[in-house]
């Protein structure tokens, strides 16, 4: 059953009492960037609603966590802090609670129409990791450019793969993504230079740190939950053309930090509780600072549309689910301060493709068109790899007992190199 | 000839008028950081030389970027406002000038001792990359690990191959280093797991970016050196047996993400003009986006000595040089960015490791000791890796008529991991 507000939320809403994402949004052009809560299809505004003294818990009541223009300042501040700021902001928004609801004026400041805001990257990202967790996605690459031999490294099975991403160019759901020019790989003796001609999206998920930790020290991976809050759609433009040519040996540069698209609203995990699931199970066994007491996933379908260049209508040209990861994000982040690597709150851990089992799961073009080699349809039209004028989608979704808790979209457009 | 300050500095200090580089520092442990030029024995302190009013030029006369507690608003600045700064600094030093020279009171305000300041990162560092532009490097590394036959890969020659790092764990000369944890290559079927046994410093330098570009847009090759600021010597720190393991298809990730070191002083491209050298001829021509009108090293000596765990004398281990660069650092910037990628200030650009063609100018311990198939001499003590207690020191230094320009020392001491 779902929890009731005085706001009225549709059943098919992303956004419903259980689920509270946090973003950071400007109400208009003109006025400061300022943190917020989705709520069916409006914005509550967590500025207004600290300045009317609305947050008087232990921990947030003199806090200006919320008067900051990003989320980094709440997300060092921890679990406590957070479970806090839910507790407060449900009991606000219920049915039964008259502060908010009772007060004409203040409700018209504090929620604000969602189609009328203008949402911005919900945090400062200082480090932005890329993963390689999907087993499905690993081989398939494997074996498009290795061959069967060895389509998935021995390494991979020890550890959560990753690379440092470009934290510069990341941007929010809606950004235009410029087609990328570079170097392709040679047929003959040369590379070729242009545009793009290989251009992709990957259909990811990323983890947004909460408190860091010390330069030396490592996070132990039964603990490592406390420094996550939430997750977040990501969509990893790639470049397969660039990437091809330039990846050998120091990995993916150019044909990835062009762009990276997250969507605007974090959904923390205390509201993702519910969609827990088992991880798959892990042969050969993790050494131990990998081993997890309960390995955990959670159960978020996927799915990746595009709207073709010039049309109006979109295609479902991809359906997956965040619980194909065979590396979890705890043991991602264990991973990743085993060397004493220092996380900070509003880094950004990216999943990796989450691709599936069946062909109808592939998270990327490269696989789908298994590296153009086929084409995917969109209607009339059909793509080997993404046009100027197309808009990829993406959305992802918790299905609940009569409500959901969801991402919204990650969205963007390809437009033409700049010449 | 040098040109005369009235402060007295020796003929063999780094830090002459000629040099002026810039850095970060704070006078005592309870003063707030803030932007200083080091002259002789000297740091110059700019927030004091500001607040006087001294800095009378036209950009700089009412700004507050020398109020800042790094330097990335003077960076974002350009070149004209660095150019102002330098005939500022100069003119205020020089022997002839009495501003500061006859005012006691504020030359004790302005000009503290060196060695009682505590230097700190000069700039808040948004992203971090290092390129592998040294082609003696390339060909060591290509030779140990994949064999004669294509010691350099293809892509090596027509692109200034390099990765994203980890911008959280940089730290200024002077700060320990602890040993990473981590997964050594199996011998057998299994990873090995504890303290890296193969720790090893890389000889690198590193560009400072000034004026960043817009996501989308390119930077001219030709106009690359009015987005770098200056450069410093920068320490590597590189964990190979973590490193073997793990860099297989994405490139390296803890094998180097637990600490790079760099120097405090960023000394700029102004005061480096002197010692400008022809770059090597490249052969295949680069691509038109590469092509330089002018292809510019500059002839910086370096030196890196170990002081063994115990001891007290340091021992020169490898002697090397800037102008071994086959990618200009200019070309380097070009590069990144021929994609749109997203340069900001304060971002640093390393050069790779520097080694010459002779083994005793090779920049790693990896390559002098053939990855530990034979040893370097330290006095009586012998090396393959780094112990705990051992502190590596780069200097780097270009010689004048009668005066150098230096970049001080780069140091970092290893301790133990933490348990
Ligand atoms: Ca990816
Ligand atoms: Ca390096
Ligand atoms: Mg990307
Ligand atoms: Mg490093
Ligand atoms: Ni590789």
């Amino acid at each position: 059953m779902a929890l009731k507000s005085f706001i009225e939320i549709s059943p098919d809403s992303h956004f419903p009492m259980e689920n509270l994402p946090y973003g950071v949004f400007k109400p208009d052009e003109s006025s400061a960037p300022r943190p917020g809560v989705a709520i069916g299809d409006y914005v509550l505004d967590l500025q207004v609603i600290t300045s009317a003294g609305l947050f008087n818990g232990p921990i947030l009541t003199n806090s200006d966590c919320f008067l900051q223009p990003n989320l980094n300042k709440f997300l060092e501040m921890g679990r406590p802090a957070w479970k806090e700021a839910r507790a407060t902001i449900q009991k606000l928004l219920s049915s039964t609670e008259p502060a908010l609801r009772d007060n004409a004026s203040l409700k018209q400041k504090a929620l604000l129409p969602a189609v009328k805001v203008q949402m911005l990257l919900p945090m400062a990202i200082g480090d932005y990791t890329d993963f390689f967790s999907s087993m499905h996605h690993a081989k398939n690459c494997g074996l498009m450019f290795r061959g069967p031999e060895n389509a998935i490294n021995p390494n991979w099975f020890h550890l959560p793969i990753a690379y440092h991403g470009r934290a510069s160019s990341i941007v929010v759901s809606g950004t235009d993504i410029i087609r990328p020019k570079g170097q392709g790989h040679p047929s003959g003796n040369s590379p070729y230079f242009g545009p793009s001609r290989k251009l992709d999206f990957e259909l990811e998920m990323a983890a947004v740190v909460g408190p860091g930790n010390k330069l030396g020290e490592s996070v132990d991976v039964n603990e490592a939950a406390e420094h996550i809050f939430g997750l977040v759609l990501m969509n990893d433009w790639s470049a397969r053309d660039i990437q091809a040519w330039e990846y050998v040996p120091l990995g993916p540069f150019l044909g990835k930090s062009f762009g990276t698209t997250i969507s605007p609203w974090i959904v923390t995990l205390d509201a993702l509780e519910p969609f827990g699931c088992d991880a798959p199970l892990q042969n050969p066994r993790p050494l131990p600072y990998l081993a997890e007491k309960i390995s955990k996933n959670y159960d978020i379908s996927l799915e990746v549309q595009i709207i073709p260049a010039g049309e109006e209508a979109s295609y479902v040209v991809t359906r997956s689910n965040f619980n194909h990861l065979y590396w979890t994000v705890t043991q991602q982040l264990a991973h990743h301060t085993i060397n004493g690597c220092n996380l900070r709150p509003g880094d950004l851990l990216g999943t990796g493709t989450i691709s599936g089992p069946e062909p109808e799961s592939y998270g990327c073009l490269l696989e789908l068109t298994w590296n153009g080699q086929k084409t995917v349809s969109l209607g009339g039209a059909t793509r080997k790899f993404l046009e100027d004028g197309d808009e990829v989608i993406f959305t992802g979704c918790c299905k609940g007992n009569g409500y959901n808790v969801g991402f919204g979209t990650c969205s963007g457009k390809i437009v033409p190199s700049i010449p």
